[in-house]
């Protein structure tokens, strides 16, 4: 496409302020903060009204006003551990935008193969001199930190020192919401569905579940059933609820699972069973993914975790690292919970 | 993790050959070169193991070693247009493999608002000085070329201008094994369920199908059922498809779908329609996505489009453009097909 090199060269020279981006999104500034931060509680078509406005004027974030202030270009490096992308993208994807308002290029770098390669892709970052290293994984299960020398960021999976700057979903805040909801709806009697009982992200979501339903009053029927994370599981722990119940009844009012792709299967074995959702059993998702989420029959109730909010977070603090003053060292330690936001649809609540 | 900051300074000076790769992986030197380039017809588990060899030893291909033996270190650029991941992100992590032997590290750029996105990405890689850059898209529609003073490779999404160089997946040649697998089966009359009109992904693929059904003499039953890239789609094609149907069978003996989504959602609708997947009706699809297959009752035969293959292909057309001799231009040019791989599974075929 031929076209001026720069059309925009001009524009970029006048500063952009939070109060043009609420004004193009025809909303306060307060919630274009709360938009971008990913905080509060919004309308998803707000949030993304903002966002897009945010984007379209190139409104540039603190730290990467702090980084132009500065005359400064940098590389920061990307490296992943996941080689299925369905998580770790939308957290680049946040990242990325993050990063690219304030002229911030990303050097990316996905190890798969395990350590070796891992070592071998951060020499190269470190050789190629990046600013900065973002590291996230394919589960939000701890990670060994990385020795590089220069500032680093944990997004998705946190680093076992605790010293370390992790960025990660607030999951029990997720399965609150959830009980929240089912409890307004009246439900007692919830069962869990899960995936590989040895994974963080099982156990975190399991034992917030018993919290939440605890302090609710509510009831874990039988045993959490943690298996795979997969449909053909999802399908089959239904089978093993209903052999609970009486003859007549399924001995839960509501299944709450782990996963999207769970919460389709449930809903799909229930059906086929003849339980009907939501009306006899309620069914929950988690992750909003919406591959699983539209293909339900009816669409999933679900859990989102804001994933590209926490890409965007963890850049932003990256270049605060980056940016810092180097003798103020003791800031911004620790992990950063991103809170998650329910998605209500009809597989908790039937529309009639 | 603490550990020696180079291991493998020493191995790296050694150059691996192909001969290595293959006594490696127990396969002759022409196995490796058709694991590699994606060629020829080979167990997947034997291009898995001459790969993970390839990788672990640090085999670098012809364009990598003549980029190390220049003594420079690249930097090559990745536009994706893609905002879901699920086609661009192998493409991707292919490149990447094909890049980092040779210590080529990748800046990555997202453009999802369209084209002023675009462009200021495309300004930031220039002046960031990459060698060369590899665009990406999310679909197989063509795509306007873009104007930088580097090589460009198109990956999946070919450039409208045939001088350009293009890697894209050969879908007439996956329609052909589809049909192939069809015929051997004593298939005759076959329907076709596709995704959105417009795409042009879905005009190859009925015009592919439909070219193989010929030569084959095999019969397209009633019009093509094109629609949408759902499985709402999918389920509502069956219901359409079975009242073209007499009063006791349905009018095909197979559907050959245009993903695997909209197979998945056939078979799963053909079977509460009391139809029997296989036995009465086989369903195919496209693309060997896992999370679908795996989840089909029973599992997907279906066509890995070979897109981490592609990805390498691209790549190292790149380096092969970056380091040729400049007096020579025009080799390499135009549209580079990467065959497909069928994959049976029970789907077509059942197991008893």
């Amino acid at each position: 496409m031929k076209r001026d090199a720069r059309p925009e060269a001009g524009r970029d020279a006048r500063i952009v302020r939070i109060t043009d981006v609420a004004r193009a999104a025809g909303v306060s500034p307060s919630t274009v903060s709360k938009a971008l931060n990913g905080s509060g509680s919004l309308r998803e078509s707000t949030r993304e009204r903002v966002r897009d406005a945010a984007e379209r004027l190139g409104f540039v974030s603190d730290a990467g006003a702090r980084a132009l202030s500065m005359r400064r270009t940098f590389i920061v490096g990307l490296l992943s551990t996941d080689n299925v992308g369905r998580f770790s993208l939308p957290v680049m994807l946040g990242a990325e935008n993050a990063l690219t308002v304030g002229q911030i290029s990303t050097l990316v770098a996905t190890a798969r193969k395990g350590s070796v390669q891992e070592q071998h892709h951060l020499r190269t970052l470190v050789a190629r001199r990046v600013d900065g290293i973002i590291v996230t994984g394919k589960a939000t299960d701890h990670r060994e930190p990385i020795s590089v020398p220069v500032p680093v960021v944990y997004a998705l999976a946190p680093s076992t020192d605790p010293d370390d700057m992790s960025v990660v979903p607030d999951d029990a805040a997720g399965m609150r919401l959830v009980v929240d909801h089912l409890r307004t709806l009246g439900h007692r009697r919830v069962a869990h569905v899960g995936g590989r009982p040895e994974h963080r992200t099982s156990q975190v979501r399991l034992a917030s579940l018993r919290a939440a339903l605890d302090e609710a009053g509510m009831e874990l029927v039988g045993e959490p059933l943690l298996g795979e994370w997969s449909e053909p599981w999802g399908r089959q722990a239904v089978d093993v609820l209903l052999r609970g119940g009486g003859a007549e009844r399924p001995p839960m009012t509501a299944v709450v699972c782990a996963s999207d792709q769970l919460a389709r299967a449930v809903g799909d074995r229930l059906r086929e069973r003849g339980v009907r959702v939501p009306h006899e059993v309620a069914v929950t998702g988690y992750d909003n993914w919406q591959v699983m989420w539209e293909a339900s029959r009816p669409p999933l109730t679900t859990v989102d975790m804001e994933l590209e909010t926490l890409g965007r977070r963890a850049a932003e603090r990256l270049l605060a690292a980056i940016t810092a003053d180097p003798e103020n060292h003791s800031t911004d330690r620790g992990i950063e919970l991103v809170p998650p936001r329910l998605v209500v649809r009809g597989s908790s609540m039937a529309d009639d």
